[in-house]
């Protein structure tokens, strides 16, 4: 770190590359994040490691829906590296364009490189588009439109997110080709373990919990916790624990902020009820929604039953 | 009140009179009242009303399964009547004497004085032992007793309790010649608003609660407040408010005491539940019996669980 | 019984008497019961046992709120005289007059004989109208009027229902004189085992539970069975057992008919949960006040889904 | 399909080929599909498709935890394709083999080809034993290993499951080189809509299921109609509708048959709850565990209540 005041220290960044992925779309979001070092990884795990071990103050990673793959990777990842927390949430729209080697024309095209689930999102377009193309298996979408490009693949195109033209000379052969139109992946920013960020009234918590142990009701004893304080969730996903079948741990978006107070006593509740429950943060939501709820969960009705229940116990005449 | 350091000031307490009830057996068992001042009262309402305008500094009031009648009354004025709190559960086994003026013989018995309800729980051994009596309603059993002795009465026999042998000169017909040979009622000690009695392991506590509003649920989610929290109920009835048919209160009596931090939570989620929570008291049961709960809801996870959520609002790394 | 067609075979109905009574003034509601035989008996017991022996046809009982007394008596009768059913529900406002003999006049008056809970009932009217007067117990608020006709009892005056007065040549010295001005008293018409009369849409269904075993959160079981159909209560009253402190069953009225869909399943329900269900009837409500309850748990819902369910073990393709 | 009665049609089974895959090893547990005809194909798509388009009579697909990939995709092509039924479930352990062209010795492998998915799960081991090899991702683990057989592929060597040593010429390098040795995934055979195979007593019952709409606690209503009838999840995970984020539907495998009464009855609950209810069908565990659950939700205990709802109906007097 510079002691000279005329040079900011400047913070580092980790995001899936190389430039051009939708990770590198969600990073760009960031306002904090400009004129940052942008440090492009090969995985989630890379760059959730680049935090933990102080190589980058914070990773952008997708969470959900990713087409780039690496969403249960995710998800896993969270849940077994302790120190980290997510502190902000991004949309990115996911579509895809077909690119080739300049001059290159549609017609050309008999070999499509793709990573296999970029190809499944496209399979519909390819089908009527080119119906006689064959598919060359890809680790990463972008790499292979840069081996398009340096003639190292053997592809004649390659599916890719629209953010590579803005990096490489590619011949754009066709856009919007995926499937689904509405397709979004979300991704969050991951720094180490620190505060949240202020409550804003429209704010996500993240968590990862296992069941204490199994049996009919367990996960509905978890869920009790947030139902029972109004608080409505955005994301329920099971992922097996790896160990034996049929165990999983559960990936809970619950609408609120830990400051919030019936969100607090809810985690108080969790904690409770399972050891194993991993606070992962929170963060202002992306889409800014504020969040509604009963206005008997308010942070007024819980301030005021506890000062009621203090005069209870003090044995003060009640009002 | 003595300013003579010589001279201690004795406490007055307050029971359904006259000497004999029910009501005085249970008075006799609470050792801090030996040897004050025992002041008899003809209804519960005036019981409450001596400490609540400080004539007395406590009341024994039946609550639960009385023979005397006024449990209803009973639960009724706590409802409505603020500034008091139960400091003591106690129970007397209800059994009943039949007795006369000295001399009287069971074979000269024709008319029975008693109070409505006493007379019903006699009346197996009434209609065998004594198939031809009548009865003469009375407002009290003791008082008619007292009646006979005194010849205002025009009854040859008066059912009674086993103490009003003690105190006045009676022949004893018979004994034990009430139906239910296990019978027993419930007593409290109210005194005004004091901070609870020490936690003991063996408590109670006792509520009022309204429902919030009438919904097909309404009463499940009051429920709900114990059950998450392991808390096992002793007592649940419901009392008209009186307002119009169909709309209760309920009378709840709870294991455990408000330091309890299970306890404490609950009442926390009963007042967030409806505004009309009534604190009655935390007191050791009369039954001395250890109340026993799940692990998960000991004071230790519940302090455990803060902390915990202190460390996650403040950012430190997780242990 | 008559033989002979032309004299038709007059009906039984067994109340509490005599005549003059609020349960007199409940069975004047019931069209059915004109010209036929009214039966005044002494107390609940002896009306459900006419019933239960057949020497009525039908009993009027009051079952809530009663002045009368014998409320928690009925709910207990009928919670172990098996055999019964509830065909009819029925309301009386509940209020008092004081009468005297004729020619008394209020000022006249020191004397005042009435049941002890109609004279609680009374008690504020008589403080501020007749300070100075005493109170003579008594088992019937009729009988004790018409002792006052007939010169047995020595009371100036009684306290009774306005009924009265078109039975016996009484002076009528008040009126009004209960405190509370809205009172009202439920009462049941009941009678031998029989199918319940059709649904009307305004209908009701009492029944008495015994929990099966204690445990926290049997209770909240129970009435799942009800929330989780949509069904309301308008009555949930505990009741003790009578075999130790503590244990109890409920008393609850729910809204709507055991041939709806919902109630019946609810009915399964409860009978699964505990052995001791015990069905009293499904009538109409006194107040013809028609049921409504969310779409979901109407008889087409529970038609669909079981013509679903039967699709899907044959096996047929679904539509 | 011959007509000839000396020549038995055969049926046919898809399966995700070619010879050698993990879904070739699961249909080679089924007894019934031995000497049968066993169609191999790209996708579970295609598997599917042959099903309900006639081409097969059922199809073997992976579900849960696969390393083939594909498992979401099986969840959501259940979930969108009508008029399929799971027969039946079969475990395969996962495990893996390196292999390469006959003479390779493992020092001379330094291209190894695999799908991504097979290639995380032994990162570890070629961490260990092949420090300085590069990935040739393939889109098919087996069809790489034939490729490296055929001179197609320019890897060394290829990851690939034991299987395919039964069917091709390979040089086994090393075995059990999976980093997890208790991996194991979950295949179902699926057929036409067809009645339910007989209880065993060991079954188990999977569905999909929408939430009638979002609200908080419409997750917790869909579990209690399983909790409150005894019945155990083995299987509970949230899968993205598609049509927006944050709307999901849920895969569930509950412990029962759907000829036990508890399981149909939660059915029509389910139903009930939402009309978005796909039932996929009741077969025997793959495992044979006898499904164990508290006496109170036997099939008896369904049966006696219904004889006594019955009963109350035609108002039969209670025995």
């Amino acid at each position: 770190m510079s002691l000279d005041p005329g040079v900011p220290v400047r913070r580092t960044y980790s995001y899936l590359g190389p430039a051009g992925t939708f990770t590198e779309a969600a990073l760009s979001q960031v306002p904090e994040a400009r004129d940052q070092i942008w440090r492009p990884v090969r995985n989630v795990g890379e760059a959730l490691a680049d935090v933990v071990e102080g190589r980058s103050d914070a990773a952008m990673i997708a969470i959900e829906n990713s087409v780039d793959g690496g969403v249960s990777t995710a998800q896993d990842a969270l849940a077994t590296m302790p120190g980290l927390r997510i502190i902000g949430e991004y949309l990115v729209r996911v579509n895809f364009v077909l690119v080739g080697r300049p001059g290159t024309r549609l017609a050309d095209v008999s070999l499509v490189a793709a990573h296999p689930v970029a190809y499944g999102q496209c399979l519909q377009w390819l089908s009527t588009n080119l119906p006689e193309h064959a598919h060359l298996p890809a680790a990463s979408n972008v790499a292979s439109a840069v081996g398009i490009v340096d003639g190292v693949s053997e592809a004649d195109a390659a599916i890719a997110p629209p953010g590579i033209l803005e990096h490489y000379d590619l011949e754009l052969l066709a856009e919007e080709i995926g499937d689904n139109a509405k397709a979004v992946t979300r991704f969050v920013l991951v720094s180490r373990t620190v505060a949240a960020p202020a409550p804003t009234g429209a704010d996500k918590t993240s968590l990862i919990v296992e069941l204490p142990e199994e049996y009919p009701g367990a996960l509905l004893e978890l869920l009790e916790q947030f139902a029972t304080r109004g608080i409505n969730l955005s994301l329920l996903a099971s992922r097996p624990i790896g160990d034996e079948l049929g165990r999983y741990r559960f990936v809970i978006d619950a609408d609120g902020h830990v400051e919030d107070e019936r969100m607090a006593d809810a985690l108080l509740g969790l904690r409770r009820f399972s050891p194993k429950v991993m606070f992962l943060g929170s963060y202002p939501r992306a889409d800014r929604a504020i969040v509604h709820y009963p206005e008997r969960y308010s942070d007024d009705v819980f301030v005021e039953a506890r000062d009621w229940l203090r005069g209870l116990i003090s044995g003060e005449p009640e009002a």
